[in-house]
């Protein structure tokens, strides 16, 4: 074969275990029927009838829009309204103040994580997480040149890692010359881990010391995805004022996505902002990823953009859209509940679950548990650090007997 | 300043001459009236009310659209039907027979760019496109580190210069391992100059005479953008069945864009295609830019590709979008016929127009030449080969003596 493609692009390929357990779940519903099969794959909200949920008010919204709102381009960093509605959307009450701040919009929450690992990584570097992580950081890093490590998450009591965060950090500091950190909280993907405000004080403080001993800039990026279905919008939102007291070195990116907050996965819509107390560092992170957009999408999904300002411009409209959210987020509690309180009465060790779409179970054996899984026509997904179980698709009698299915399994082959 | 962002990421930034210009214009109809200033910058139909146009038929389709297919996310790679059907949309009656292909589904034509400068490119190397050519090819090189050359695409005749095609083309290969050549055609962006039958046969000769010379890969990306509003529909499409006979190192991308076709701009939809005498390259192609789309942007608008399917799956649907494309063909025709005749009767030399949203105007003194022109309310983009006049976004009455205002305009700053 002759070799078309550039050095880097040969031999890549994705094998996304996500769309694959998926699609052996579907392929198994319609052999044995949906009500015998439990797909605990999708990352996206099912109702306790199992249809996908789109939040009324968006329906509503997005149905009513003009067509030359849906037809026309958008600016290349996105409609100037949305880009201040976003930030609304975002961080609620809790806008940092005294900092600078600006938005551009992105395709989905991925997009956004593309434009930071491209412009806030050098080629070659390696970017940092938990080893409870998304694949698609991975993918991201590896596709764009550069390299992702992680550190472990939780102590042995499930407790956040500040030593191995700090180790991790000053590791990767001493032999490059800036870092990115992804931070995935609230309703963290896949635990369903949120920090707490204390302990996001205490990785600010970890970030400040390390960026400062040396001398090099840290970005923190903040992966809010699942903020609107993490639990009270207020509560959920009181970290970003922390954001208020970092010194210029430390640059905040949070990524928000319309996918999970408005329901619109395929619309692919969302936003990256930049925060800084360094006003030349925002308009760098708004030139740049404007740049990176036009060189890479052009602009972003006009309708969906619209959508949110619709939304956002109307007390009443923004009210209905809330109380939607609140609903689905106390579907989503009440499975993890059930799931939460048998895991317990079976012994079944769960990583902390706050808030979110997913739960996770610790071992190293997730492939082989995940087979005897499908043994029961039970669908979840392994991924290295153990078994993702998405409530947000599993509807609560489905959840009854669960953990126990999963304990078994565990127990099967040993794990 | 805190360098904050990667190295290659500094002082990027967008000078967007096209929507710097709309701007312009949209600011001066708001202060002298929407009649006295003729907006010649827009890349999109206007009718003659000056109206955004949006197909009938795709609206009727978009809007019926149930909203779990809004909603839901669409597979990484596209819809299956679509990457099947949006073949049928881009070929025609000419799909290449008796090679492999394959489809991805992009954002917009632009997206499919993206990818291609990115996986079909090694880093540092130098893209070659005609010396008329959007300008965001260059960005997406740029941005990408890749570098983008051109040749004069117009020998003093103003036919197609295929020297000079050939003499870039052997210094590129000369000094790097593979060379990606961008040709946009039909309706050619900035230009309307759509390539011969007989020119592309010659075009391929080249290709082929100098990839086997030097053993090297050639990937030929066809920007097809435009060919939905560049003719008869079958006409604009026979240079494909060209394809057939290639030699395997010759690859050919063709980026198709539902923004034009379908009118859809905004919705943010395309595929590139991928077409090969070699299996293994296609299936490379597939997985390779299903990666990339995976790391850039995850998936693509559901809504949009289900809007394809669902016309092109409907004969009474796909004839009624058909005849909507050739009434708005005819309306782009009449405005680009009287403006070449009277280009003509002014002695304003024009680039040979054949069909498409734009017409460009040689000359060196562009950025003079537009100055002058928005003294009389009249704006166009200036490039560097030339002044280009969107006769897409004009209405016939304002077409009237617009030839000659650019004559004067060119003789007033010795163009």
């Amino acid at each position: 074969m002759t070799m078309i493609c550039g050095k880097h692009a040969q031999g890549k390929c994705v094998h996304d275990q996500i769309f694959e357990a998926n699609a052996q779940a579907v392929a198994a519903a319609a052999k044995f029927g949906k009500d015998n099969v439990i797909n605990a794959t999708i990352g996206s909200i099912q109702d306790e009838n199992e249809k996908l949920v789109c939040l009324p008010t968006v329906e509503k919204v997005f149905k009513g829009l003009p067509m030359n709102e849906i037809a026309a381009y958008a600016p290349i960093s996105g409609i100037v309204e949305y880009l201040d509605l976003v930030q609304e959307a975002t961080f609620g009450k809790f806008r940092p103040q005294g900092v600078y701040t600006a938005a551009v919009a992105t395709s989905g929450g991925c997009g956004g994580i593309h434009h930071a690992i491209w412009n806030y990584m050098d080629e070659g570097d390696t970017a940092l997480c938990g080893d409870w992580f998304w694949g698609t950081y991975r993918i991201i890093c590896e596709d764009l040149l550069r390299k992702l490590t992680t550190y472990k998450m939780f102590d042995d009591d499930l407790k956040f890692n500040f030593e191995g965060l700090e180790a991790k950090i000053k590791e990767l500091l001493a032999k490059q010359d800036r870092l990115l950190y992804i931070l995935n909280t609230p309703g963290h993907n896949p635990t369903g881990f949120s920090i707490s405000e204390g302990d996001f004080a205490k990785v600010l403080d970890i970030l400040k010391r390390q960026s400062a001993a040396f001398g090099k800039p840290i970005t923190l990026l903040l992966d809010v995805a699942y903020i609107d279905f993490s639990g009270d919008k207020d509560e959920v939102r009181k970290f970003f004022k922390q954001l208020e007291n970092l010194p210029s070195n430390i640059f905040t990116v949070i990524c928000y996505a319309m996918s999970k907050g408005f329901t619109m996965y395929g619309q692919r819509t969302g936003a990256m902002i930049g925060c800084s107390t360094d006003e030349a560092v925002v308009k760098e992170f708004a030139e740049i990823n404007q740049y990176t957009s036009r060189a890479t999408w052009s602009n972003i999904n006009r309708a969906c953009q619209k959508t949110l300002i619709t939304i956002y411009k109307d007390p009443a409209l923004l009210e209905a859209i809330e109380a939607e959210r609140a609903e689905y987020y106390a579907m989503l509690k009440k499975r993890a509940d059930l799931f939460t309180e048998e895991a317990k009465a079976c012994g079944l060790r769960m990583i902390p679950y706050v808030a979110g779409f997913f739960m996770s179970i610790p071992t190293s054996k997730s492939k082989e548990v995940c087979e005897e899984l499908k043994k029961e026509q039970v669908y979840c997904v392994a991924l290295a650090a153990g078994v993702r179980v998405a409530i947000c698709g599993v509807c609560l009698p489905k959840i009854k007997g669960l953990a126990k299915k999963i304990k078994d399994a565990m127990d099967k082959v040993g794990a």
